[in-house]
C-alpha cells in the first residue's frame, strides 16, 4: 500500500483522491499527528477531531482563491500538514520552528492569524465584505467551534452576519466541548438539535400526513395552511441561526467525508450566510484521546503506546492555587471560584468537585466572568476568578468599569503571566501589569516562588478592594531556597537582602533571577540588594526613597512589556523624588515574543541571569 | 388637582396609589423632566420611555429589599426622581451634583454603578446567585435595552443565566433603538417577536380547529400528536430564549402600567430566570423627541417650546472627522467606515448616505468592529472605525490580538478621548494613550486642533499598518492661530516654538493650553519651547536627545493619565539617555475623574493654563 502522506506535493493532490483515499489518507495523518505530538507537545485533540473535516475542506474549496479561518487556530494542524509543512513537525512549538497557530508568515493559505477564541466570523466576515466590495469571486469559510461560540464577540459577529446577506461559511465544529465540557443556554441548544438528527425525516413524514387531512371547511383551510407553514418552521433545526438570518445546515457527521463533501458544495452554492452543523469527537481515532480529551487538548511529551506522559509535572503555581483556594473555601462560605472555560488549567478541579454549588464555570466569557464577579462581590460574597493573563485582556473594559469604578472586592487570579513558552506570541502573558497599574482602585501582586502564592492568596481573601495576583505557568526552578513572605502590608515589599549599592528590584519569578544574579555576583565579591516586590501596585515608595537617598542604583526586572508596567512606576516615582539615580527598567521590548521554551526566550530577551549580570555591568 | 411629584416622599408613597393617580404622576415626571433636561442637558429619550416602567418596577418590587440594575443608566433619571433625588434636578451632571448615571454614593437604591452598554445581566446574575448561597430572600431584576443585548457580554451572560436556574428577572427595554437604530440579527429577531402579539390567541385558534380533525387513523394520531406538540412550541414567542433556558413573557405594552404590573407581580412568582419582553417609545411624551429621538438621547439645553438646542454647536472634531471620511473616500474605494451604532455622534451620517454600501453599523459591538476591520484590511480594504475612547476598551484584546499581531493597517479614529466633562468617570476616555503605546506595533496620533484632524487621517489613510488617531469631544477654543501639520513623518514631531530653557511637549488639545502657557510666560520675560507630539507613538527620539543634549527641562502634557501615556515615554527615554534632565509628567493622577465641565475639572487637575504655569514654576 502506498503512502499516501509521504507522497502528498500540495493541496491540489486531494482534489483527485477517491473517498477510499482520502480515508486512508485521514489515518495516515491521524498516526503522524499522534506520532510527531508525542514527542514535541501540543494540542492533540482538537485535531484529531478534524482530520476529515479539514480534508473535506481542502476537496470541496480551492485555497489558492478561497479563505479559511481557523478559530482559536490550535486545531490547524492537519491543514498545516497539507499545505506543505508536514516535514516540520519536529519543529513544531520548538523556538524557531512552526507555531502552533496559523501564521501567515509559514504559509499563504494561513489566512488570518488566530489564538484567542471566537474571532474567526468577525475576521471571515471582514475578508467577505471585502471581497464583495472589490468584486472579488471566492468563498470564505470559517470554522469554528461550540465553545467559542459562548464568547462574547462571536456572538456579536453572528448578529452582524445575520443582518446583510455577505455570502459567508460557518462550519460549526460541536464536539460538545471546548477545552472541558461545554456549559451554558447556547450549548444546551446545539445538544437540542444534536438529539433530533431525524427532524427532515420528520419533516417529510410529518408533510405527507398533512396532505392526508380531509379538507373540512374553509376556515378550517385557512388554519392548516397556517399550520403547514408553521410546522414546516417549526421542524427546520437551526431555527435560533433562520431567525438571526443565517441558513442552516446540519447536523451532520464531521467523519462522514461523503457526506460533509455533499453539504460543503452544497453550501458553496447557497447566497448569503451559511452554518454548517457539523458533529466531531475530539480526540477521534486514538483511544488515550478520545477517552480524555481534555488531558490530550494541550500536552507535553507523551508516550503513544500508553498515552502516559513522559514527563510528570511537578508542583505548579496553579495547583498550588487550586489547594488553597480549597483549604480557604472551606473554612470561608463567602468564598467562590469563576472561571471561563479553564477550570482543569486553572487548577480549580478539586474545587469544582467539593464545592460545586460555589464553583461557576461560564464558558468562554472572560468579559461576563468578571462582571457577575463583581455582582457577587457587591453583595457579599468573596469571588476569585482564576483566568490566563492573556485571556484576560477580554476583560479589560469590565475590570476598569465594572470593578475598579466601585472599587468592587473581587480577586483576579491570573496564571500563565509573563511568557508561556510554546503556544508563542498569541498567548505571552506580557502585557498584565501594563493594563493593570493604570486602573484606579486596582491592586497588582505577585508572588516570588509557590509557597507565597498560596498566603498571598489568604491575604488577599481578607482585602476589601479589587486584587490581580498575577503568577507563572508551570512551577518554580529556583535552587536557591526563600521562605515565603506570609503576611503582607499594602505596598510594602521584602527587603530579601539589603547591602550593597545596586538594588534589583523584581516581581515574581523574577525574583529567582535576581537571587541566582546576586549569588554570581557575590562570587566575585559584588554585593548586591534584592527586593520582592510584591506589590506591583502600589509600589512601595518608602522604600524607593530610601534607597535614592542612599544613591543605591536601582534595576527592575519584570516578566512583562518594559513599558508602562512596574520598572515604569518606580522610574516615574525616582522621578519625582528629583535625584539623579540610575535606574536600569529590564523586562521585555517592545514586539510580540515568539514561541520557544522559557529558557531560550529569557535568553532571547536578557532576563536570564547571564542577560540581567550583563546589563548590571553597564550601569556600574 | 394635588401635585403629585411635589408631594411624593419616597418608595413607599407608589404603593398606594390607584392606577389613575400614577398615570397623572407619570405625566408630571414627564413635564419634570423635560423642564429639568432642557437647562442642564442629559438624556432625555430614553428616560422619557421608561416613566410608565420604572413606576411600575417601583410599585411591584420592594426596594428595600429587592435590587435594581439599570443597564447603561443613562436611563434611571426617573428612578433618581424616585428615590429622594428629586430635589437635585438643577445639579444634574454638573460638578459636585448627581451624576447622569446611577451612582452608590448617591443612594442606597442605586445597587450598581452602570455606564458602558451590556453589562447588568453579568451583574444582576451575580447578586443573584450571592443571594441564594447567602440563603436571602429577594428577587433581582435588570432592565436592559433591545440595543444593549447585542453586546457580546449580554449574549455571554444570556448563555450563563440559562445553564443553572438561577431566578432572575430581566427586563428586555425595547425601542427599537439604542442610540440610532439598532441593526443585526438579534433586532431582526426582536421586531418579529413584536410583530406577532396575537400569537397567543392564534395559539387558542389552532388547538381549537386541531380538535375537530377528525381521527384517521393510529398512524395519523401519532402525527397529530406530534404536530400539537410542535404546534405549541412553534407558537410560543421567545423560542430563542426558551430554548437557552429562560422563559419568556411578553410582548407587552411598556406604557400600559395596568398591564405591567400584573406581569411583573407574575414574573415574582416564577422559579428560575424570565426575561419579560417590554415594548416602549422613546421620547415618549414629547412630541420633538419622539420624532427625533437620537437627537434628544444626549442633548444640552434646549428650548422646551420649540426642541431647538439653546447653543449651536460650533465645529467639532466629529463634524470635521466625518467631513474628511466623505472627501477621502470619494477618491479612494477602498476606504470603508465602521461604527458601532455611533453613527451620528463620531460624525459619520454623511459618510453613511454617500456610501452606504461602504458603511458598517455593527451594533453596540466594539470587540466585533475591531476583528471586522482586520478581516476587510487583510483583504485590501482600508477600515476605518470610529468609536469613543470610553467604548474602544471593550475591544482591547481585538486591537492586540486581532490587529497588531498582524500589524493590519486598519485605522481607529478614537472621538471623546480625554475627559468628556459631563458624562463623568464612566465615559471618560482618558485610558488610551495607556493601553494602546504599550502595544507593539501600534501607532498613535493625536492633532493639535481640527484641521490638523484632516490632515493626519489622510495621512494615516496611506500608511500600511495599525493607527489609531484619538482627538477630543467638541471642538476647539484656542484663541491662538496655529497652522496644521499638513505632511507628517513616521515619529517626529513639530517644534512649534523651540528657545528657551524649558519644553512643553504636548499632545492634542493640551497642545492650545501649552500655547497659552507659552503667551503667559512670555507676557512675564520666560520664554518657552513648544512641541506638538503629534506622535504619541512613536516618540520623537532624536528631538528628545536634542533637547537633552541642551539641557532642556522637559514638561510633557496629556490628556490622559499620567502613567503608561506620553510622558511616561518620554520619562523612559531620557532615562535610557542617562543624563541628569528634570522630567515632569503632567496628565491625571491615579483615580477616576468626575463629571463636571471640562474646563473646572481641567482646573481642578492642574491641567488648565494656570495649573501648568503653577507646576512649571516648581522646576524653575
Amino acid at each position: 500500500m502506498s503512502n499516501l502522506l509521504e507522497n502528498y506535493k500540495d493541496i491540489n493532490d486531494i482534489k483527485t483522491m477517491s473517498l477510499e483515499q482520502q480515508r486512508r489518507l485521514a489515518l495516515e495523518i491521524r498516526r503522524f499527528l499522534i506520532d510527531k505530538v508525542s514527542k514535541t507537545g501540543g494540542h492533540l485533540s482538537s485535531n484529531l477531531g478534524v482530520v476529515e473535516l479539514t480534508l473535506s475542506i481542502f476537496k470541496v474549496f480551492n485555497l489558492n482563491k478561497d479563505k479559511l479561518v481557523w478559530d482559536v487556530g490550535h486545531q490547524a494542524y492537519v491543514h498545516k500538514i497539507l499545505t506543505g509543512r508536514k516535514d516540520k513537525f519536529d519543529t513544531l512549538r520548538q523556538f524557531g520552528g512552526i507555531s502552533g497557530f496559523p501564521k501567515r508568515s509559514e504559509s499563504i493559505y494561513d489566512f488570518f492569524e488566530t489564538g484567542h477564541s471566537s474571532t474567526s466570523i468577525s475576521a471571515a466576515l471582514g475578508m467577505a465584505r471585502a471581497r464583495d466590495l472589490r468584486n472579488e469571486n471566492y468563498d470564505v469559510v470559517a470554522v469554528i467551534g461550540d465553545g467559542a461560540l459562548t464568547g462574547g464577540m462571536a456572538l456579536e459577529a453572528l448578529n452582524d452576519v445575520g443582518y446583510r446577506k455577505t455570502k459567508l461559511i460557518i462550519i460549526l465544529n460541536d464536539n460538545q466541548m471546548s477545552i472541558g465540557k461545554n456549559v451554558g443556554g447556547v450549548s444546551r441548544y446545539l445538544s437540542k438539535l444534536r438529539m433530533d438528527p431525524k427532524y427532515n425525516k420528520l419533516k417529510k413524514e410529518v408533510e405527507n400526513a398533512l396532505k392526508k387531512i380531509p379538507n373540512i371547511g374553509n376556515g378550517m383551510a385557512r388554519y392548516l395552511d397556517k399550520l403547514k407553514k408553521g410546522i414546516k418552521q417549526m421542524i427546520v433545526p437551526g431555527m435560533f441561526f433562520e431567525d438571526m438570518g443565517i441558513k442552516y445546515l446540519g447536523p451532520i457527521d464531521g467523519h462522514d467525508m461523503k457526506n460533509l463533501t455533499e453539504v460543503l458544495s452544497k453550501a458553496k452554492d447557497i447566497k448569503g450566510p451559511v452554518i454548517i452543523h457539523v458533529i466531531t469527537k475530539k480526540g477521534k481515532g486514538y483511544q488515550f484521546a478520545e477517552n480524555n480529551p481534555g488531558k490530550f487538548h494541550g500536552i507535553g511529551p507523551f508516550h503513544c503506546d500508553s498515552g502516559e506522559l513522559c514527563f510528570t509535572s511537578c508542583d505548579s503555581y496553579s495547583k498550588a492555587f487550586g489547594e488553597e483556594m480549597v483549604e480557604l473555601a472551606s473554612k470561608n462560605k463567602n468564598i467562590v471560584a469563576v472561571t471561563a472555560a479553564m477550570r482543569d488549567g486553572t487548577g480549580l478541579k478539586m474545587f469544582s468537585e467539593r464545592f460545586p454549588d460555589r464553583f461557576f464555570d461560564v464558558g468562554i466569557a472572560e468579559q461576563h466572568a468578571v462582571t457577575l464577579s463583581a455582582g457577587m462581590a457587591k453583595e457579599g460574597l468573596k469571588p476569585v476568578f482564576a483566568v490566563y493573563s492573556t485571556f484576560l485582556q477580554r476583560a479589560y473594559d469590565q475590570i476598569l468599569h465594572d470593578v475598579c469604578i466601585q472599587k468592587l472586592p473581587i480577586i483576579i487570579a491570573i496564571d500563565r503571566a509573563g511568557i508561556v513558552g510554546d503556544d508563542g506570541e498569541t498567548h505571552q502573558g506580557v502585557f498584565d501589569l501594563s493594563y493593570l497599574t493604570h486602573m484606579p482602585n486596582m491592586t497588582v501582586m505577585s508572588p516570588k516562588n509557590i509557597p507565597e502564592l498560596r498566603y498571598m492568596l489568604k491575604w488577599a481573601i481578607n482585602q476589601n478592594c479589587p486584587i490581580a495576583l498575577r503568577y507563572p505557568r508551570g512551577g518554580d526552578n529556583c535552587s536557591i531556597l526563600m521562605e515565603p513572605l506570609k503576611d503582607f502590608k499594602f505596598g510594602i515589599w521584602e527587603r530579601i537582602y539589603d547591602k550593597g549599592d545596586i538594588a534589583l528590584i523584581a516581581q515574581g519569578k523574577m525574583v529567582q533571577h535576581a537571587m541566582a544574579v546576586r549569588e554570581k555576583l557575590l562570587a566575585s565579591g559584588v554585593e548586591i540588594r534584592v527586593i520582592n516586590a510584591c506589590f506591583i501596585k502600589p509600589i512601595d515608595k518608602e522604600l524607593i526613597k530610601d534607597l535614592v537617598d542612599k544613591d543605591v542604583k536601582i534595576v527592575t526586572i519584570e516578566d512583562n512589556m518594559v513599558h508602562g508596567g512596574l520598572g515604569t512606576s518606580v522610574l516615574e516615582y525616582v522621578n519625582i523624588l528629583n535625584k539623579k539615580i540610575k535606574v536600569l527598567n529590564l523586562g521585555f521590548k517592545d514586539e510580540f515574543i515568539p514561541h520557544g521554551k522559557t529558557d531560550i526566550l529569557y535568553k532571547l530577551y536578557e532576563l536570564d541571569v547571564d542577560g540581567i549580570i550583563k546589563n548590571i555591568l553597564k550601569i556600574v
